[in-house]
């Protein structure tokens, strides 16, 4: 039987796989494709940073913990883009198999821990799940309008599909999505 | 005059950069070096996985904080070895410069926010300063551990500088310690 802290450990070396995960988009400044363990980073210290702007009070450190564990399932899955309905339909279903194998590896209070931040963060109606999933569709926004619209233009997506589809930062941010939305339209002028 | 959003987005554009600088260690199973970035991910879950394991009570949210921001200023300082002393010390006050510019970008109130987290991790004495330090020094271990040594083999470091330099992870748990020695020992037995 391995103690608890091998379990731990364990744990801890199944994550590396995460930072071989690549987004479609490009960090501002690189000439690379973005990893899924650099960009939880970045959205957990942009939690941070923008948490006076959510709509609702809420527990920051909440969000954080759930923005940490958000794409651990992609260690399976892959990342999928959003824009992709049907991929990410499928996707889904294979990051949920996922995280319980890897959740599954740690001991049982933490194993249930991290899965329900996890799940909270994919199917919560808290404040601070539609924050944190606010956050997490802001950061690519924010990128592509300071990357000429990368990750747009390399997947033929349009102004409608981005204004449509990321409509729902508001319910987390009414401040962010107003300021996000102009963003959008004015890139897209600019392309 | 930018308003306190602007200054936000602008301080988020910035971190970007700490996804180009490149650490001494590889992550298992992955043929490049890791970045400061996924390893701040990293070690933030690690010390959410491993928080029962720390010598005194601590408010595991700020020990998550404390982690997520406490490489930032390598984004002008770069990363230096830790067995490098010389270099240490260099780097502590560039690191301080970098932050303060950093840092320094966002509205008053966050910058001092931000700036607290970084100084409690570099300098507090509080149980959570302490077991965040003791996180960041675990997790290269582990990653030696299983990865054959690289990057004590790449840069020359012996047993003898790896047990007496990270010794002070006893400092934040005595349990990871007694467990992170033991591998130590028996990884430079295979080397």
């Amino acid at each position: 039987m391995k103690s608890d802290l091998e379990k731990s450990f364990e744990f801890i070396i199944e994550l590396e796989k995460l930072k071989s995960i690549d987004r479609k988009i490009k960090p501002v400044g690189l000439d690379r494709y973005e990893n899924s363990a650099e960009h939880s980073w970045h959205i957990a210290i942009v939690a941070l940073a923008l948490g006076d702007f959510s709509n609702e009070k809420i527990d920051i450190s909440r969000v954080v913990k759930m923005l940490l564990v958000h794409d651990i399932g992609e260690i399976d899955a892959g990342d999928v883009i959003f824009f992709d309905d049907n991929g990410k339909e499928e996707a889904k279903s294979k990051e949920l198999e996922s995280v319980n194998r890897i959740f599954g590896i740690l001991p049982e209070e933490k194993r249930q821990e991290f899965f329900d931040l996890w799940d909270e963060f994919e199917n919560g109606g808290s404040a601070e799940a539609k924050y944190a999933r606010a956050i997490d569709r802001v950061m690519p926004i924010l990128q592509n309008v300071n990357n000429n619209g990368q990750s747009w233009q390399e997947n033929g997506i349009d102004k409608e599909q981005v204004l449509s589809k990321t409509a729902y930062i508001a319910d987390g941010s009414e401040v962010l999505w107003e300021s996000i939305s102009k963003k959008i339209e004015v890139a897209f002028e600019e392309l």
